[in-house]
C-alpha cells in the first residue's frame, strides 16, 4: 500500500555529517516540521553587507497550480512580509532565479542531562530549507498564500476574518515564493546515552541526577480584546487545546522513548 | 545609580526598518534574549555553496577575560559544536578575523488574532547578532566557555556533572568564539491593533473573535533515567519550576499589556 516517499537527494548542500544516522530527507517529514512551526529563520546575503542577514517570518508549504497537493509531495515555500523589509527589497533587485536563501525552522522537545556535560543534549527537530525566493506578482497567487499563512496560524482563520482584503491590504503586502533546491531534517529523542567508563562511576552516580525533562509549547487562556464581542468559537478553541495537548504528547513521548 | 546603557550602534547591517519603532539597541536587551535562548540559529557561507547555511547551535554571551561583566557589557558569544560540523571546518580554514557569522534568537510570545487577517501578528521578542567566529584554541578559555554553556542549560549543572573532563572530551568538543560587530532586537507586546474601518463593522464585530492567545515554553516532569540513582536536586527542581512560571508570566503580561 502506498508509494514509495520521495526525497531531496543528498548533496554537498543538504547533507547531514555529525550524528548521520539523524538525517532525514523524505519531503514529507521536512515539509511537516517547516509547517508545524510558528516562526521560520530566512537567511539571505543582503547586497554589499559582509554578514549574512537571518529574519524570523512565518511561512507554509504549499503549491498554488495543485492546492490538493499532500505534504510528501514537491512544494513550494511561501513567506509572508513586507514590501519594506529589506529582504523583498533584496528579492525585487534580483532576476529570475530570485534569491539564495535558507530557512530553518527547530523545535526543543527535551533537555538531556548526562553523567557527563559532554554527553548532554536536547531532544528535538530541526528542518533547513535551501532554494531561491521570488516575489509573487500574480494577484490569485497572493491570495492563495495569504489564506494558507493565515490558516496555518490558526486553521479556517481566513473564512472567519474581515473578507474580502482591502485594496491597500493587498498592495501592502508582499509574498515570497521559495523554489526549493534541496532540504534535510535532523531529530534526536529518547534517554540518556552516557560512557561505559561513567556509568561504572560509582561516586557519578550516586551524586548526578540524570534524565530528561521534557519541553513543550502551551497555549494559555485567551485574551479576548476590548472590542470583542462573541465568544471564543470551537474552531479556534479546539485548535489551542490539540497544539498544547500534541506539543505536550510529543515531548513526553520522545523523552521516555527507548534508545536503541 | 546606573551609568549610561551601551547600545550597537546603528548601521546598514542591523537596523530595524520595518516596524523601526519595535527596534532595541541596547546590548542588555540583546545579550539577554541571546542567553535566554535554548537554541541559537546560527548563520554563515559555507565556500563552493550557492546557499547561506543555518545551523541550530546553543551558545551564550560570555567574557573570559573579565569573567565578571555583566549582561549589558560588551562580550563576546560563545557557541558549541563539533570538530567534524562543517562551520568548524570553515572556522579552521578562515583567516585571523573569522568567518562572518549571523546569530539569531527568537520567541513566540502569543497569537494576535484580529478582525482582518492582515493585522494579525505575533507577540515576540527576536533578537540578531552579527561577528566573526574564530575557533577557540585555549584550553582555559575551552572549559570557561564549556561551562558557561553547560550552565545555561541548566544552572549549576556543571559543577555538578562528572569533572573534570576526560582528555577525549576535551579534544572532540569545539567551540566558537564570535567577535559581535554589531546587533539588534525586536519586539511586539500588546492587545490587537485593529483598522478605524474595521472597528466600525458591526458585521466583522459581530462574527469575529478577537485577541491575544498567549503562548510559552514548559517544562514537564523529568523523566529519570534507567541508571538514576538520586532524587532529583534541588538546583535543578527550581529551575525547571522557575522556567515555566517566568514564560508563562511573560506571555500572559504581554497579552494583557495596554498596547499605546
Amino acid at each position: 500500500m502506498g508509494r514509495y516517499e520521495l526525497e531531496y537527494p543528498k548533496d554537498a548542500t543538504n547533507l547531514v555529517k555529525r550524528h548521520g544516522e539523524r538525517g532525514i530527507y523524505a519531503l514529507e517529514k521536512i515539509h511537516g516540521l517547516i509547517n508545524g512551526s510558528q516562526l521560520l529563520h530566512v537567511s539571505l546575503n543582503p547586497p554589499g553587507s559582509p554578514f549574512p542577514l537571518t529574519l524570523p517570518m512565518i511561512g507554509q508549504m504549499g503549491s498554488f497550480d495543485r492546492p490538493s497537493a499532500s505534504l510528501g509531495d514537491p512544494l513550494d515555500l511561501y513567506i509572508h512580509g513586507y514590501v519594506s523589509a529589506r529582504m523583498f527589497n533584496v528579492g525585487r533587485d534580483a532576476g529570475a532565479e530570485g534569491v539564495p536563501v535558507c530557512v530553518a525552522a527547530s523545535h526543543v522537545d527535551g533537555l538531556v542531562l548526562a553523567l557527563s556535560a559532554f554527553n548532554h543534549s536536547y531532544n528535538y527537530r530541526s528542518a533547513v530549507l535551501f532554494g531561491h525566493a521570488v516575489l509573487v506578482t500574480d494577484e490569485a497567487e497572493k491570495m492563495y498564500a495569504m489564506e494558507l499563512i493565515t490558516d496555518s496560524v490558526v486553521p479556517q482563520r481566513w473564512r472567519n476574518s474581515r473578507l474580502p482584503p482591502t485594496g491597500a491590504e493587498m498592495q501592502s503586502t508582499s509574498i515570497l515564493r521559495v523554489k526549493i533546491a534541496s532540504g534535510s531534517a535532523k531529530f534526536r529523542d529518547g534517554g540518556v546515552a552516557d560512557d561505559k567508563h561513567d556509568l561504572e562511576n560509582e561516586e557519578a552516580l550516586n551524586s548526578i541526577w540524570t534524565g530528561v525533562v521534557p519541553i513543550y509549547a502551551t497555549m494559555g487562556e485567551p485574551v479576548p480584546s476590548g472590542h470583542n464581542r462573541i465568544d471564543l468559537p470551537k474552531y479556534a478553541s479546539d485548535f489551542f487545546d490539540d497544539f498544547s495537548r500534541d506539543n505536550k504528547e510529543l515531548a513526553i513521548n520522545a523523552a521516555n522513548k527507548k534508545s536503541e
